[in-house]
């Protein structure tokens, strides 16, 4: 059938197992053609083509409440309600989005980027629900990986004892995003060798039903806790949750999950239904993956699985600089242990891991803990590296400030994709770090110009007995040698210094070097400054520069408030001097999904509107 | 003995457990005697007394590293290391800590204040520890609300997974800070209610080295799964993460309790041993307490458990102004909920819980959760009220910013013990909380000057289709009648407006009406200006205070960076203003404990330095 014609997954009901078996099929063919032009979320989306043609099928959305964790892996769900005509603008600017998303359809009840809000999101819909005495279903779908970080035990705590009737989703493909890790991944994985659980509980009703007080036997198994239930199912973690548990079920056979999906709507209270499910599933190359490659991917070629936007020679990504610098320094430093809470492909620390295993660590989806556990290696006089993206920073905030601003513990954080990330949108981009990180005491943030000034930071930051923050874009950047480069202090640097200049520009990380390749490409008369370090100021330069007669324009593209120039703006009230000073920033909204520097023109931050309002100014 | 006298708890090695029973007894007279006289946290700390004891028994501090999470438990713990003798100045300025402090004694090796951080810490101690190829034992001591909190499943998921040494106290008195929630409290009843497995495990063991092959045995139900292993010993969810679980032991018999911890350290792996106690232990009315009024606790009289300092007729808390504005307004308004992340009794919701049993949340320490909860609430049609404090709304940055001002949902909070709370010091002051939320686009952030303004404000909050925050301090105020004070939009109000004013001054919550009676009282020249909401501000009020002659004071009591008069610099530098602005707010540092008025003295803060200030510039 021609997938753009879809506009309400109603369609779904009068069909039967064969034709929905071969809509599985199409609509798999669909999302690699697909995201094979527009990059995207390509394993997670495979592996649930089938479950979400069975969920669809069974429940009467948007009425009944279908959403998913983290939601990067709805790409089915779009397909069966109305949106794929529009998939050719998948994750670019003015696009239909990677995630659900309320604004883009009423059967987008919830919308993530971030890990394990599901569960939480379903037990306030229930709560709402029973409120209001009504009756609609709400089916949460978690992932392995997900369902392993705290705010799910947490919600999981409160909805075993709250007994609100919602059928969770428990899609495990044995992954995560880059193979799981953890000691409940042994649970699970005794949960899905285990058969016929399913089967047996029903037979054995069934069997109980046939006898005389069968349904007071049935009632009373309810009851029991550690009884016959116990023996006849095995419901591992969830057991301990007080929740009902269905599984293991192939989450591939449409036909079984239907049949177990309409038994757990009988349900007076909340269930699990395992359903195991093959990431990457139909993609020979994405099912062969086992390190996460084809978790989110660029443009490729779907016949023989080449990527079609490779990193030019010479050049390589931040994260790889990164990854790269530490690897070598973990030769001579033995104290430094790398941390990564699931993101060891992202991160680029493939490298790290395979040569220093012994030293590496991946957390799993699990920010706050990997920051305190950083805490008490450095404690005990390690030296960590934490790296982490700066959008899920965000999830270690107290931990940052607590446990290791507070104590002033030795930890270099790697904050990656800070600043604007471009297709991952809204709930990804990094760009509230630094105002979460500039009120705390005690740490030091830092952002290099290039790859050899980064290098020089991290070999500063290990010097430091401080927690140090080094920040970098999502961006490749040319790989450059190190020609001596060394930083022994937190102080800036002119990269452009005019005798009267008409203007002095501050800014950081790449854009410092591009503004002033661009004020020395136009001889401009303008002194460019590099503020490495955003904490501390290098109070020298900035009051020469806030001294001087210039006016002062502040080049950022992160948060407005709470930013670099912010900050500024007050060292220079604290010290008395009134002057022209323009910031920039993202102004007090959330930035959409885009190309970085389609983002960059529409928040009127691109560089050369930077340039032209400077140029005005002067007029 | 003179508990004062002790200087390290080697002493301990060669007593009898008669005589360590004795010791029980002292130490606890001794707490009970000081806490009394200075306050500070009881209950917990009456409940550990026999379990730290054995674990100074046991093991060698500082070597071995026993720390406690949270650390509101650690009074014998601090007795036992020779901090008696500093007692009465418990929790007071300048005095020794109500937590674990590493600047106070080698014997603390960590520190905290927060829930759910000590296994983290113990897992990165521990692989430090095996790094270096050292020896020693990790001793984190958690109690059962800690353990349900979200980061200690993410660290038991890691400690399971690694199978680094440790022995984890799961010091389990059925409590958490006011009565336990949650799913998982009836799995650790289920276990407590199990009788010696421990003793069972012993047995069975003993019995198979008995017999020939008995070894082999033993080392194969180590690797059993499901087998032999799980008939003999229940370990409830210790088990689906891999754990050795030893359990339930009495946490009020020493002796047992040494027995058991000497058997555990020749464990290789990480096991958790369940100690069964009550908190409260040896203190009739703390013992017998069951809506947690003894957990923290002022200056009382011992014999009668009358509470020293009452309320004045009159006067309320902050949380008890707002905890009965919202019962009244849960009367007429259906949609709103009240959530606590397991603050009852701090946040005076018990009225709330009792009247709306329906419509009120104990979530537990389960902040992350909380917030999330909250967001699905509102997005199924209720206007959820969250009470949180200041301090540990920190937890939940990322949910406030993702799932709650993303998708702009009406959700109130209650953000209680905003700036400096005191005693509880470092940990517990309210001081980040503007900074935190001030870039988060859609929120409204206000704080009242009394208690009928703090009602208006509620009332205005509820008519918000926004994210609406909603600060007031740790301090009792005139409950005041309301005299139809009504806010209906978010403006500013001069509280004394000069004609010619030699200052203007800018404040929010009950320190601007403490100004503007000063200002009055002495019929100084200054106008004050409430500025009651912190986002978003006034701009014709504050563009008429800018474009004024009189320089501009501001005063905060919350951390300087990314607070109130930062944000005002900007806005005043937004629209080319120049003038003499002078800030105010916490420096670059954390606040150690002292009563809030010593504090702000020690930070210059106190009113009189403000005043002090203007005056000296009018010079």
């Amino acid at each position: 059938m021609d997938l753009r014609e879809i506009k309400d997954p109603s369609f779904l009901k009068g069909m039967k197992t064969s034709e929905l078996n071969q809509l599985a099929k199409e609509i798999r063919q669909f999302i690699i053609e697909n995201v094979s032009h527009t990059g995207g979320h390509l394993s997670s989306n495979l592996g649930v083509v089938e479950l979400t043609i069975a969920l669809h099928y069974v429940f009467n959305a948007p009425e009944d409440k279908i959403f998913f964790d983290v939601g990067h892996q709805c790409y089915t769900h779009k397909i069966l309600t109305g949106r794929a005509s529009e998939f050719s603008t998948l994750r670019k600017y003015k696009g239909i989005s990677g995630f659900q998303k309320r604004k883009e359809s009423d059967y987008d009840c919830f919308e993530a980027g971030h890990s394990s809000t599901s569960l939480s999101a379903a037990l306030g819909m229930a709560v709402a629900r029973d409120l209001d005495y009504k009756d609609y279903e709400i089916v949460p779908v978690i992932g392995d990986g997900a369902l392993l970080s705290g705010m799910s035990f947490e919600a999981l705590n409160q909805i075993g004892y709250e007994k609100r009737r919602m059928i969770i989703i428990f899609n495990d493909n044995k992954m995560s995003i880059s193979g799981n890790v953890g000691a409940l991944s042994k649970s699970f994985g005794r949960l899905r060798s285990s058969k016929g659980y399913t089967n047996l509980k029903g037979d054995v009703k069934n069997y109980l039903r046939s006898q005389k007080y069968g349904e007071a036997l049935i009632a009373g198994i309810h009851n029991f806790k550690d009884g016959i239930k116990h023996q006849v199912i095995d419901s591992g973690i969830f057991k301990e949750f007080n929740l009902e548990y269905y599984g293991p079920i192939d989450g591939h056979n449409i036909a079984e999950m239907i049949r177990v999906l309409e038994t757990a709507k009988k349900e007076d209270g909340p269930c699990v239904i395992h359903m195991v499910t093959t990431k990457g599933k139909g993609y020979q190359f994405a099912e062969n993956d086992v390190t996460g490659k084809w978790h989110g991917v660029g443009p490729f070629n779907k016949n023989d699985g080449r990527m079609l936007s490779s990193t030019p020679q010479g050049y390589a990504s931040g994260s790889e600089i990164v990854a790269r610098k530490i690897e070598e320094m973990m030769i001579a430093n033995e104290d430094i242990v790398a941390i990564t809470p699931a993101m060891k492909q992202g991160s680029a620390l493939e490298h790290v891991f395979a040569h220093y295993p012994e030293r590496s660590f991946d957390c799993g989806i699990a920010e706050e803990h990997a920051m305190t556990f950083a805490a008490g290696l450095a404690l005990n006089g390690k030296h960590p590296f934490l790296a982490i993206y700066s959008t899920f920073m965000q999830r270690a905030y107290d931990q940052l400030n607590h446990d290791i601003c507070r104590m002033d513990l030795p930890l270099v954080l790697g904050i990656d994709r800070a600043g604007l990330v471009g297709a991952d949108g809204e709930t990804h981009h990094g760009v509230f770090d630094v105002g979460l990180m500039e009120p705390l005491p005690n740490i030091i943030i830092a952002q290099g110009k290039d790859a050899p000034e980064m290098r020089a930071l991290l070999e500063y930051a290990f010097t430091q007995k401080h927690p140090f923050a080094l920040r970098f874009a999502r961006q490749t950047v040319a790989i450059e040698p190190d020609e001596n480069r060394k930083i022994t202090s937190t102080d800036w640097e002119y990269l452009v210094k005019c005798e009267n200049p008409d203007a002095v520009i501050l800014s950081y990380g790449f854009d410092v070097k591009k503004i002033s390749q661009t004020v020395k490409d136009n001889n401009l008369n303008y002194s460019v400054v590099n503020c490495r370090f955003l904490k501390p100021f290098d109070e020298k330069i900035l009051n020469e520069v806030l001294e001087g007669e210039a006016p002062v324009y502040i080049y950022e593209c992160d948060m407005h408030k709470g930013g670099f120039g912010v900050n500024i703006l007050d060292y220079a009230n604290s010290i008395g001097i009134c002057k022209k000073i323009v910031t920039t920033g993202i102004p007090d909204q959330y930035v959409e999904q885009g190309s970085t520097s389609q983002l960059r023109e529409q928040l009127s931050l691109d560089l050369p509107a930077f340039f032209r309002k400077i140029e005005e100014d002067k007029k």
